[in-house]
């Protein structure tokens, strides 16, 4: 019998997650049976809407756990397979990562799918060409429904989703600002990523940096922050404007949230339209997704960074320090033996 | 040459507007000249939305200037005509109320616009078939886009806009719950406009009020508060559900908002859609609304009820008492002489 280690949640966090709420556990690893596939994980992803989902509330999945593995997206290798299409060998990605091997019954609708690492390096499954750069797309092309001559807001504009929904804006042409929370992150936005305007957030109240950075006002929110962003993002924008609510990452570790949006009558005056969305809603969209976000990765037009944290036992601290802001692009997990 | 009253802005209130800041100004009315009407008011409105236009910040309209008259909708009999096809004697409303006379250039697109007394006493053509009404009937069927099985959530459910909406949500068959101000206007909910569940929002906290009028949840919610009342909607609305953001009265009369929004996450977790919205977007709709409206009104299926105040002098308090919740139904200024 095969033995893996996985990371379990140990206690819900009260505001931010400490080390102690997560515990490393190593279970027996069962054989797959018909319809389940073993896989050994060499990829895992941290993503800032893991963190609701640690709290015992309502959210856009149940709560995790305690004392089982958290969830998360993951790359591996089939190692046995009660799956025909899926032998051994194959490289796929799934949604059962935080551990060492994940048994996935495939017949969970896209529990799981087979990746080309002809395309691109194991990482990018996890990232451009998986659910962030596809997050990224749908925001801008399903939600916000980008127009010619739009002005595009992006938050958290260094971090995994916004470092691509800012690129994919400029592929479009648009004039695209982003905020980000370091100088270094500011300059990576401005000299490597191609954004026309960027400011960083702590410099000062964020509804002033705004308008300074887009003095013509913005027209798109592509808005994974909430909060202050929200409510400066709806201060700039035109008449008409969209946001497309990716992620509300400044609420995430507050337990008792005070502050909230103050300018409301704001959505009246200027028509604006709010969006929340999430990935599982558009799944019929992924392979056209696939098809233009390959093109641009080839044609050198989308800058991929990363992140990397080594050891499933560094999970935890990589996803701490990613809701702390300390990646670049994706944050993501290298298991050992990959 | 005619003199007329007229109510200018005196001061930008701070809060809650006072009687001092309007002042009634005795003018002369000029003649009009070619492509201009001069309107006898008999009726005038009162509206919440003209509470931001008092302040001096940008809003869906330009401020309403210092020392100059208020504006807002009303109807009245053309006393003289530089237009062929409105003869003197025809009753027409448009947007330059809270004045005895009004000179209306009539080729502004739908400054004024001639109604049909045949069809409805001259006040329901400043409410259940006038701008009122087409403001419910847009934000339920173009914003909203009610669907059969909706629940639908109205606040301000006994004000003008909301008990019409309140209504076409019942005459589509769907369960519709308001919340309101007072008992006796719960009562008028229940037992005079038809709606299913009813609620004091002074009686507690909104949420948990919402909550138990609504225990299986809502789909969409017709906002014309804002604020306490938006948190609590969309803590009870299902996947997918809709706002459509009328108004936002409970931020009208405070001058430094500190509340507001705190539950953004579930815009994403829930994949919600709030979308502000403004009549003048969907004039091209007016005739079609007219059509329906005046079918439910005939048929009475749609109950309309005013508050009506006389002269020109009191439309100040009116206006006060309006956003301080004294009306039912719609507010209305009787001027002198109808």
């Amino acid at each position: 019998m095969i033995k893996g280690r996985e990371i379990h949640l140990a206690a819900r966090p009260v505001g931010e997650p400490r080390s102690s709420d997560f515990e490393i556990v190593e279970v027996d690893v069962p054989d797959p049976g018909p319809g389940e596939v073993l896989i050994r994980n060499t990829w895992m992803s941290v993503d800032p809407a893991m963190r609701p989902r640690m709290d015992d509330t309502p959210s856009y999945a149940p709560p995790y756990a305690l004392g089982a593995p958290m969830e998360g997206a993951a790359l591996g290798e089939v190692v046995a397979s009660g799956v025909h299409e899926l032998e051994p060998g194959s490289v796929v990605v799934h949604w059962l990562g935080w551990r060492e091997y994940a048994l996935v019954n495939s017949r969970h609708a896209r529990a799981i799918r087979r990746v080309d690492l002809q395309l691109a390096p194991p990482e990018a499954h996890l990232s451009v060409l998986g659910h962030t750069g596809f997050t990224a797309w749908l925001g801008l092309f399903e939600i916000a429904r980008l127009k010619p001559a739009d002005v595009v807001f992006v938050s958290g504009a260094a971090g995994a989703v916004g470092s691509l929904a800012g690129q994919m804006a400029k592929i479009h042409g648009l004039r695209v600002i982003g905020s980000a929370g370091s100088p270094e992150k500011v300059s990576h936005l401005l000299d490597d990523l191609g954004f026309d305007a960027a400011f960083n957030y702590r410099d000062g109240d964020v509804m002033e940096l705004l308008r300074e950075a887009a003095p013509d006002g913005i027209d798109v929110y592509f808005d994974n922050v909430g909060g202050r962003h929200l409510e400066a993002a709806i201060d700039s924008m035109r008449d008409h404007g969209r946001v497309a609510i990716c992620g509300t990452i400044s609420s995430y570790n507050v337990a008792d949230a005070t502050q909230g949006l103050r300018n409301e009558f704001q959505l009246v005056a200027k028509r604006l339209r709010l969006q929340g969305f999430l990935m599982r809603d558009h799944l019929d969209r992924m392979d056209r997704f696939l098809a233009e976000a390959t093109g641009w990765l080839r044609d050198g037009q989308l800058v991929h960074r990363t992140t990397v944290s080594e050891g499933l036992e560094n999970a935890p601290d990589a996803f701490i320090g990613m809701l702390r802001g300390r990646n670049v692009g994706k944050m993501l997990v290298r298991l050992d033996g990959s």
